[in-house]
């Protein structure tokens, strides 16, 4: 039988999603509602998400006046694909809508970082004490599987730390600079144009992002309980051409590098712009995103992918989803 | 209650199997007998695999005079771990042992490219029809996650397409010629004295083992039913140091690079060596892997670790026989 799922959140995460489901032919899912801060579109027969992806695209698709949470608390559907944007400092109103669906023992899926940063311990133990599974494989590094390869992949390995470039826009930004000699405000400006960057850059730039993804891995991973405030900070704002210059000479590049290696006397949490030699596995380019696993008998594992994109991210999404399918 | 476990092919990784495992405090696993071709030490209590391997490692240990087909045809174990040596031409001894074990229903976990790459079609429908898994991710690219890292965590993906490189001897060469300048023959010899090379080094360096391994994604992954000699090879023994300086000018590197894609106007099943830029994510260095996972979804993904060596190599069985116990 299907699994019936709700989508919280319409934009690009949630059309990524809605599309890659409405490609599928296996009936494996029925998307039962799509909510997002407008209304939801609902149907428990299950949506024509063509027809939805369609009319959301040019502005034709009607809501209904229920709330996202009219339909995280009131439907009956398996799954909550939870992708609102990320709020650092709430975790809301993600944090509601998962807490909600927990309560109510149905799994959830989400790519949003606000929740799982602030609240992993709590919204974890709800879900195991309701028998749900909980997952964000979409948090970390978009379509790079992170948590997925450490789980079965990497399964009978002890995963000593963790390192890498966890953030697409400073990866390309620090990238152009090196090989076009510009500097940091051209490139910005560039990223901007070309849609890489926000308007208001800072939450990228100044490293916030791969801090919050290094907190979910800590306490996810690691067991450990950290907050964004734990984490030892820096951003690109800094790096200068020279720094880059003086780098190339020396065979090496700079990148802004998140590494987390758990509690203990030489544990590490930090996000700083780092020298990486040129031919280091971790030396990516552009937007490329990129982790290390250091392991206990694999030795260190790398894996590069994109760290963000609508259909990418759904991916990751989806392979969550099919963990739990599979797990029935 | 724990899997019982018997072990077939007892040098290198065998011995880093049963190290792993006498390491694993959980009771899962219980191997109840090794064999090679030197006779069997069997306990269907349980073997104490310290014990076993400190005798192995200073010349004590006593065999009975059972054979490994005797072990494999005659004993209670759930799972075979089937780790002698590849014959790229027969599959034997391992193709014989895995077709009995399967015919009993038993689980088999190898390492052994032969058989998979000679007889994935048969074994596989063995299986299949036995209600037992046929496992080999240790079979490409030692400890780095291939089949694995598709299952899961590309799960909803289609693989359209997988590159790179297979062989860590021949990235050992390629990477000593390029950066130091030397010539292929001395690179070589230091290769044959530290061990990464064979004396006879010709299954390597002519590309015969990354061929192998493309043999066995071409049949697993994609589905096709490819031989050995159905893949346009070339090795690296004729590739001179003034490519590698001419390519290093254009900001590139030679790598000995196995490619598929599946069948179609377009098929690719090919081993030779190619440029890669430099800070391309294949252009890893030593004796390093790489692959580059085509996908639909989720892009391009990479994953790069160690190809070889005892534990890395048993990490991936271990990753096989954790999926075992996993799906009881």
């Amino acid at each position: 039988m299907a699994l019936k799922v709700a989508i919280i959140g319409f934009g690009n995460v949630g059309k990524g999603v809605a599309r890659v489901l409405s490609e599928r032919k296996d009936g494996l899912f029925k998307v039962i509602a799509i909510a997002d801060s407008k209304g939801a579109v609902i149907d428990e027969d299950g949506l024509d998400l063509a027809k939805v992806l369609e009319l959301k695209n040019n502005g034709g698709l009607v809501r209904t006046s229920k709330s996202s949470m009219d339909v995280v608390r009131g439907y009956d559907y398996d799954i909550l694909v939870e992708v609102t944007p990320t709020d650092a400092k709430t975790g809301e109103p993600g944090l509601s809508y998962i807490r909600e669906a927990l309560k109510r023992g149905k799994h959830v899926v989400t790519s949003n970082k606000g929740p799982v940063a602030l609240k992993y311990k709590e919204l974890k133990g709800l879900a195991k004490e309701n028998n749900a599974h909980f997952l964000f494989e979409a948090t970390v590094g978009g379509a790079m599987p992170v948590f997925n390869l450490m789980r079965a992949p990497l399964a009978g390995n002890r995963i000593t730390g963790i390192m890498g470039i966890f953030n697409g826009t400073c990866n390309y930004i620090l990238t152009r600079m090196a090989n076009e000699g510009l500097p940091y405000d051209m490139v910005l400006s560039e990223a901007k144009e070309l849609g890489i960057a926000e308007a208001d850059p800072t939450y990228d730039v100044e490293g916030i992002d791969t801090a919050l993804k290094l907190v979910i891995l800590a306490n996810a991973v690691f067991g450990m309980d950290v907050k964004l405030e734990d984490v030892d900070r820096v951003g690109i704002s800094g790096v200068c051409l020279e720094a880059l210059k003086l780098a190339g000479e020396a065979g090496m590049v700079i990148k802004l590098i998140g590494e987390v290696r758990p509690n203990g006397e030489e544990a590490v949490l930090k996000v700083s712009p780092r020298l990486v030699p040129k031919n280091h596995p971790l030396a990516v380019q552009g937007t490329l995103n990129a982790a290390l696993i250091h392991t206990t008998l694999a030795g260190d594992i790398y894996v590069i992918g994109k760290g963000a994109g609508s259909i990418e991210t759904a991916s990751a999404i989806l392979s969550d989803m099919l963990y739990i399918a599979s797990s029935r």
